[in-house]
C-alpha cells in the first residue's frame, strides 16, 4: 500500500540540504492539502507558501529558531480561520453552487443551518474547530510529501503571534498553526535519519469491540 | 500521483450498502492512523473499532444519528488523551528507549522538558491539542481508505458525551473526537456519489512569498 510506505519512508527531518524541491512537486502538496475534507466543505484555513530567502530567515530569527526553517526548499504554512462569518460561509458556497452548476440560492438553506450552529459558539471554539480541519490538510500535505519523497518537518513549536505579526494574518482574519519546511535531509547531519522509527504498539492504542 | 487520485476518488459517503470490509483492510488503514507523525512522537490518540452489529445501533440511536453508522462494515473512533501525564509519557518515552535500545532513562530530560512545557498549559489546552493530533491520524485513515476503495464518512457531529459514556472513555482520561464508518457506497442512494466534487479555487487558499 503505497501511503503506508511513504509514511513508513518518512522522518521529521531534523537537518536539510538546501536543495530545491521542483515546482510541480510542491505544487502536487499543496493539491493534496486542498483536497483534504474538512467539516460541511468548508475549508477553514488558508496556506502561505515562502519561498524568499531573506524571509525565511526573518521567520527563522523571529518566530521558529529551527535550522530547517531556512535550509528548507520552501516553507510552507498552514494558517486557519480565527473565526467563522457569513462572508466566508457565502464564498464557500457560492463556489459550490458554481462548480454544480445549481441554481444562485440554492445552497442557502444548508449554509444558514451551518451558521445558526457555529453562532452558538464562542470566537474561541470556532477558531479550535477551523484549526482541527487545517491539522487534516496539514496531514495530507505530510503524506504528498512523502510518497513524492520530499522530506518535510511538521512543527507546531513556534511563536504563533510573532509570525502572524510577520505574515499580517490578523487583518485577514487568520491565525497560524503550523509549520512545513519541504526539502531534502542532510543525511550526514539529520541525527533522527538513521534511528528506528517509533510508535506505540497497536495493542495500547487500539480497542476492538466485536 | 496515489494520494492525489485517491483524494479524488474519496467522498463522504453518505449511504452505504452494508457489505463487509476485508479485515486485512481495516487493519492496512488502522496501521495507516498510528503511522501518523505527531508533536515530540507522542501520539496522544487511541482508537475504538466497532463491529458489533448491535452496539453500532446504540451509537446510532444515542449518539450519533447518521444511517453509516448502522450501515457501515466498520465503526472506527478517534479519541484524544484529555490531558497529558507523567504515566502516559513515561509509557511512550519506555516503549521509544526500548525500540531503539537506548538506555533506560535515556529520554528522560526530553520527557521532562515535554512535561515541563505542558504543565503551563490547562487541561482544556492539553486536550485541544492531543485532539488536533488525532486529526492528523483522522486524516492518514481517511486517505488509507481512500487508496483501498473502501468508502468512508469522516463525522464530527455526534453527541460527544453519550459517545464517551456508552465506550466508557471518562475512566480512560480520552474524549472522543471523529467517526469514520469505513464500508461501501450504495450508488442508488448516496446523494453525494455523482455530484461534482468540489474545493475552493487555489489562488483563494494559498499566497506565495516569492
Amino acid at each position: 500500500m503505497e501511503l503506508l510506505k511513504s509514511l513508513y519512508w518518512r522522518h521529521a527531518t531534523k537537518k536539510m540540504n538546501g536543495a530545491v524541491v521542483p515546482e510541480v512537486e510542491v505544487s502536487q502538496i499543496i493539491k493534496a492539502a486542498r483536497m483534504a475534507p474538512t467539516s460541511s466543505g468548508l475549508q477553514p484555513f488558508e496556506m502561505i507558501l515562502v519561498k524568499n530567502k531573506a524571509f525565511k530567515e526573518r521567520i527563522y530569527n523571529e518566530a521558529a529558531k529551527q535550522s530547517q526553517v531556512v535550509d528548507c526548499s520552501h516553507l510552507l504554512i498552514f494558517a486557519a480561520w480565527d473565526q467563522y462569518t457569513p462572508a466566508r460561509l457565502d464564498a464557500v458556497f457560492d463556489n459550490m453552487e458554481a462548480v454544480r452548476a445549481l441554481p444562485k440560492g440554492a445552497m442557502d438553506d444548508f449554509k444558514n443551518s451551518v451558521l445558526k450552529s457555529f453562532d452558538t459558539w464562542d470566537q474561541e471554539r470556532q477558531f479550535q474547530h477551523a484549526a482541527r480541519q487545517a491539522y487534516i490538510a496539514f496531514g495530507m500535505a505530510i503524506a504528498a510529501a512523502a510518497e513524492l519523497k520530499v522530506d518535510a518537518t511538521p512543527m507546531e513549536g513556534f511563536d504563533n503571534a510573532i509570525l502572524d505579526a510577520l505574515l499580517g494574518l490578523e487583518k485577514k482574519g487568520l491565525k497560524s498553526v503550523t509549520l512545513l519546511p519541504l526539502g531534502y535531509r542532510d543525511e550526514e547531519n539529520d541525527w533522527l535519519a538513521p534511528l528506528k522509527k517509533v510508535r506505540m504498539p497497536l495493542d495500547a492504542m487500539l480497542t476492538i469491540i466485536e
